[in-house]
């Protein structure tokens, strides 16, 4: 599938960012949105998005042919109409999910992809009748998707295997970072692992064992500056000599320990330790963890200079 | 007090990584460590961890001049003899912290703080029967402290107060980003909210809903890289114009869904919108909020233009 028209339906936050990451690529964007107001703000939304993030733009490219790729439509069907990708981004509400997928059915082309950028609903949700259905897929983003590459890809049962192919392909060629989710789940996983976290900072704030500011200053000042370069399981790969198997053979019952006090069955098992050695081998092999561990320290410390150079907005 | 000279019980990883912090912060700083071997190894490996991390050594110092304040030792007695503050890296087992401190008890100053770098226990369960425990303090790092500045602190009930106090003042003073512990509970802030995500990280593992590698890269290509300049709460006051009042007034079911989902009750109460309220708008001014999204999402493009820079030591 050749990709080089798209389509966004829904101009709000994520449908603008969505149309930055495809106008950036080199794609023709032609955004739709009901609202007049929404529509008239948005040639100044874009192009001041564009212009903060300039840094992102393909070499030589300028603000201005950015943003000459998109087009601003009053009507959905003019829209659509000879869209290869069609990113749905309307309000979050499963009523307003089914009628504007059936409308796609009609209007869309008969190879187009429909995607939706839900944050909660899987396709089979709202799509299941529909002619279309197996040309329909989630594709939900971090926010804002044109500044955070990862991207949750979350085919239903019947989407068809080269859609979801060719969403994954499509994604990595505008540069976002598609990760796939294996079986529809509502809210999928990036909010659930974020709110795993969310919850238990609220629940450390309710039982007053620290204040707000520090538990944000935990993450900041702390983990967050780790996170922002490889992701946990990837750590502690750094943290035993034999890779993440040492470590969670050593040490494995402490998350084990907290999994209980959460009220979870153990969840480092033999085979949880088997996959995670198969990826982080994969990865990197042993005899290169420690050039790793001073490439990580490294780049912590470039973050922490980045960090002083860039100040702050708050109060002094 | 005045803490001029540090003494450190153990050269592990975090011990020596304390000597950095206090070295390149001007303080003298004798370490102890029982093995005629670790204490062989120790000024080949404090020289490198030192030069790698140069550009956060005060303006105008050399390695030299850093590792020369460090002093080795093969007796806890001379290391903390004539010690301000004594801070104690030794294995990570009850037994063990019980002995040590008994033995500070008797070796160190009257005057003397005595921190411990504990993960796990809180003062109470080892130091409560001994004439210092008024000085004693949990000074709990993210790992390795001389790169990540966030530090827990955490008093025991009859810690005495000016203690605490100077504690505060010295980590500021060494550069550290100290938290406050109000009571003492078992593995403290840091460790448990950790470990709420990895957890929830296996969990999706173990369920089979997504691979190990995507896992990793919905945090370090997504909201780790927020998590690099702001803490959640922050990042939440963000996500509406009339702040995180608002934003939790309209969306916090969904965190409550979550926390009742995973068997706790509602986060998001009265009190703690309150509490996030007084927080957010002491930091920063409703009327500043746009200002701070430009300065995250600037923020969030130099983070991506570095870690381009940076490359990977991964496999291609």
């Amino acid at each position: 599938m050749n990709i080089e028209k798209v389509a966004i339906a829904g101009a709000g936050i994520i449908g603008a960012s969505w149309a930055i990451v495809y106008a950036r690529s080199g794609l023709q964007v032609a955004i739709f949105d009901h609202s007049a107001e929404g529509r008239a703000a948005l040639p100044g939304r874009l192009a001041e998005a564009i212009a903060i993030s300039d840094a992102l733009l393909r070499p030589g490219e300028t603000v201005a042919q950015v943003t000459a790729r998109i087009t601003i439509h009053d009507n959905l069907a003019d829209a659509v109409a000879d869209a290869d990708f069609v990113h749905e981004c309307i309000v979050e509400k499963l009523d307003a999910k089914v009628a504007i997928f059936a409308e796609l059915d009609r209007l869309a082309g008969p190879d187009a992809i429909l995607a939706t950028t839900t944050s909660s609903f899987p396709v089979s949700k709202f799509a299941s009748e529909l002619a279309c259905r197996d040309r329909c897929i989630v594709v939900h983003p971090a926010t804002p998707p044109h500044l955070l590459p990862v991207t949750e890809i979350c085919p239903a049962p019947f989407t068809r295997a080269d859609v979801t192919d060719a969403t994954f392909r499509f994604m990595e060629a505008c540069g976002q970072t598609p990760v796939h989710i294996k079986r529809e789940i509502p809210s999928f996983v990036l909010n659930r692992m974020q709110a795993a976290l969310v919850v238990e900072m609220f629940r450390c704030l309710n039982e007053d064992l620290i204040s707000a500011e520090d538990i944000d200053k935990i993450i900041s000042q702390g983990f967050g500056m780790r996170w922002a370069f490889l992701g946990p399981f990837e750590g502690v790969d750094l943290n035993a000599k034999g890779g993440i198997r040492q470590y969670l053979e050593n040490f494995g019952f402490l998350f084990n320990e907290m999994a209980n006090e959460l009220g979870f069955a153990d969840v480092v098992t033999d085979k949880s330790i088997d996959a995670l050695e198969a990826y982080a081998r994969n990865k990197i092999p042993l005899d290169k963890l420690q050039e790793k561990v001073s490439w990580r320290d490294q780049s912590i410390i470039a973050l922490r200079q980045l960090k002083d150079a860039r100040g702050t907005v708050d109060r002094g």
